[in-house]
């Protein structure tokens, strides 16, 4: 058998509107981590409700009953020494804390861009411009809810940083929490595009849903 | 930082009637697994049902998705060097095959008592009889199939064995499948009452649901 060192294990809570970033950022930490030889797992929101949250559905009750379970899982990992991230909108705060109370190692990075923002240059599948002409309803941010944290580990503001920028500084922060040695990039190839999320790069070098 | 040998993980599924002593087991099991500093978690059928399932019901639809979600946690801990220990009655042959495929390390421990034996000396709650008496519709192993492991890693007979027996035969099977170095019993103290089951050793020795 080899030996390794003993890994703390913490959660990457990534919080946002739907195109602000959170999956794919959260994909560039995995591959980050992965380099590291750190055990991690990626709780993407799709693969979440497929796997754990069929049949709920997008209202308040249904939304908090998938983010603890979320929690659930992220916690069973955290506290075996594994790195879960997570990139749900997870737009209650209530429910947010909840998860932060019962995981403890608990890192929110808040992914921010404006409505505006996202509609107008990452929206490839319209939702946005739907929702915003009421054809697709309960759409967060449009006529849902979402509750900006107030105090997260991190805000990464989006549509001034590049991908690779809020990445630097989402791997900064962990290294000033004391959970990684040194902040470098380390993974090489394409830090997206590995068909663990649906989302990609624009063109502009803004993260864009869908495809 | 501490290093450990890196620890493989596995997972041990226990199936088996209502009162036929997964649980039991699979706490005694917990408790020696804690004994030798392992990563284990218990995921009890009340405890996955609470947190991941709450709203499915015991339709034949319902019983498997709550079996593919604890399959889907059991497999992200196996895969991380976790020990998942799984104790849903799991009924049905297909479900519990594919949730062997998906995880791979996979240890069934069968745990094996008649309908006739647990309605007559483990049921407490008097669920057998009320089920027998059509007062409960659905109990698995009255109204409700049942189907039997065709070729289990192990199956432990709780009409003939006490509990402790049961727990040195899947040490002793773990221990041949690789999974242990030591087979002999370390933990100290109450191998059950632990509160994190309902379940409790009748003053025959036999394992008993409720109280």
């Amino acid at each position: 058998m080899t030996h390794h060192p003993e890994q703390k294990g913490f959660t990457v809570w990534f919080t946002g509107l739907s195109g602000s970033g959170k999956s794919t950022l959260a994909e560039m930490l995995y591959h980050e981590l992965q380099a590291r030889n750190m055990r991690v797992e990626l709780l993407d929101g799709d693969i979440v409700r497929q796997n754990l949250s069929k049949g709920l559905g997008f209202s308040k009750e249904d939304r908090d009953t998938n983010i603890r379970r979320i929690g659930f899982v992220a916690n069973l990992l955290t506290r075996n020494g594994v790195i879960a991230l997570t990139c749900a909108i997870s737009p209650y705060r209530e429910v947010r804390d909840e998860c932060r109370a019962l995981i403890g190692e608990f890192v929110e990075v808040y992914t921010y861009a404006t409505v505006e923002e996202i509609a107008a240059h990452r929206d490839p599948k319209g939702l946005y411009r739907k929702a915003m002409a009421g054809e697709i309803k309960g759409f967060t941010g449009i006529d849902d809810p979402y509750e900006a944290p107030e105090s997260p580990e991190l805000v990464v503001d989006t549509m001034t940083q590049t991908p690779l920028e809020s990445l630097q500084t989402i791997l900064d922060r962990l290294r000033d929490l004391g959970y990684l040695e040194d902040s470098r990039m380390l993974a090489e190839g394409p830090k997206v595009h590995s068909g663990m999320t649906d989302l990609r790069l624009t063109e502009t070098g803004h993260v864009a849903e869908g495809g």
